[in-house]
């Protein structure tokens, strides 16, 4: 399976050497992210791909100081629903019954036992649903760069606020989750690039009831 | 890429023929979600594998009443640490520096700060970010299952409160996070099995900022 010799390869590049990964490598990442399963197909998210130095730059401080962010190529932002708002769920039911040509009540009962059900939750709960979905997408743009020898490194740490206010995301309903730098490893310089790859014991990560 | 083409293979199959996963075929998949990077490597989370059919016929009301939790091979259960602790994450570090062979003390510093930070905020707010982890492993054996031609479900609604009770996971210290039924698609009587994927307009899912 070329998944799992991609997982062996790739590790949380702490490195890069700045060069620029090609269009067409870029566009399968993204297919992939944008392929990924989420909670009743609402893909409550979206992805900010960032290429523009000088606003990378203004990231950098907000995400620690890592390198990567000015060091990759390109900068995936995966940013998540606010809330399940009626409006925002009526409309993919909307696209999805003309996508499918099925008739435009068929999904009526489920799209509103959804949408009375998401409504009635507070904001923040809802919010952190739409961010598991996104980390959905997240973890197939890993897999997907490390398969075609991409390598990235999974920033869940950083200032959300800030970055939410200097992508302007709330008047877009959305928010930060999680960062994806995508670019190539400068080994010779990454402490972590050599390093032997440690997972908790399968026979404690792993509960068999047969 | 492999992966692409078992993105666009899979779906959230609703309906399963019962056919048994061969162990070979289980391993790969538990070896990606084994594989999967996680903040600061603390893999704060678990897999719980269940074959036994009264077990899944108890799991299934807890579930929807959803019939692939019982036609499935393998139902996959993830769940995440309920808290994170100073014992849990010095653990971890402890492997950590004896399987890299590097000097014991050598990741003090960064252990320490993480612990510090992790302790003072409070558990949900820790189980929140340990699920987020266990929902990049879930996205890894999906990603894994596809390219093997295995069918699965991901299934993010159920009674998280009554699967731990009926798993016994609290004095384990975890929690249910999301259930992956593992199979074959039964296509005949699957009423998703041949209608289109739906996603949104990549125009809109995706914002470049040059």
């Amino acid at each position: 399976m070329e998944l799992l010799n991609a997982l062996k390869w790739r590790y949380a590049t702490k490195k890069m050497n700045g060069q620029a990964i090609s269009q067409d490598m870029i566009d399968e990442i993204l297919e992939a992210a944008w392929l990924a399963p989420s909670s009743s197909g609402l893909q409550p998210y979206g992805i900010i791909v960032i290429t523009n130095f000088e606003l990378k730059e203004k990231i950098k401080p907000i995400a620690n100081n890592q390198s990567q962010i000015t060091d990759c190529s390109h900068l995936l932002i995966f940013a998540a629903w606010d809330n399940y708002t009626k409006e925002r769920i009526h409309e993919v039911f909307s696209r999805t019954v003309a996508e499918r040509g099925v008739p435009v009540d068929s999904m009526d009962d489920y799209k509103n036992k959804l949408t009375s059900r998401y409504v009635s939750f507070p904001a923040e709960q809802n919010f952190t649903h739409a961010a598991y979905q996104a980390y959905i997408s997240f973890s197939l743009a890993i897999a997907a760069a490390a398969e075609l020898k991409i390598d990235s490194t999974p920033i869940g740490g950083f200032d959300n606020a800030a970055l939410d206010k200097l992508l302007n995301l709330k008047p877009k309903g959305l928010r930060s989750v999680v960062l994806l730098p995508l670019g190539y490893r400068d080994s010779e310089n990454d402490w972590l690039a050599n390093l032997k790859k440690v997972r908790t014991p399968k026979s404690r990560f792993i509960t068999e009831l047969k």
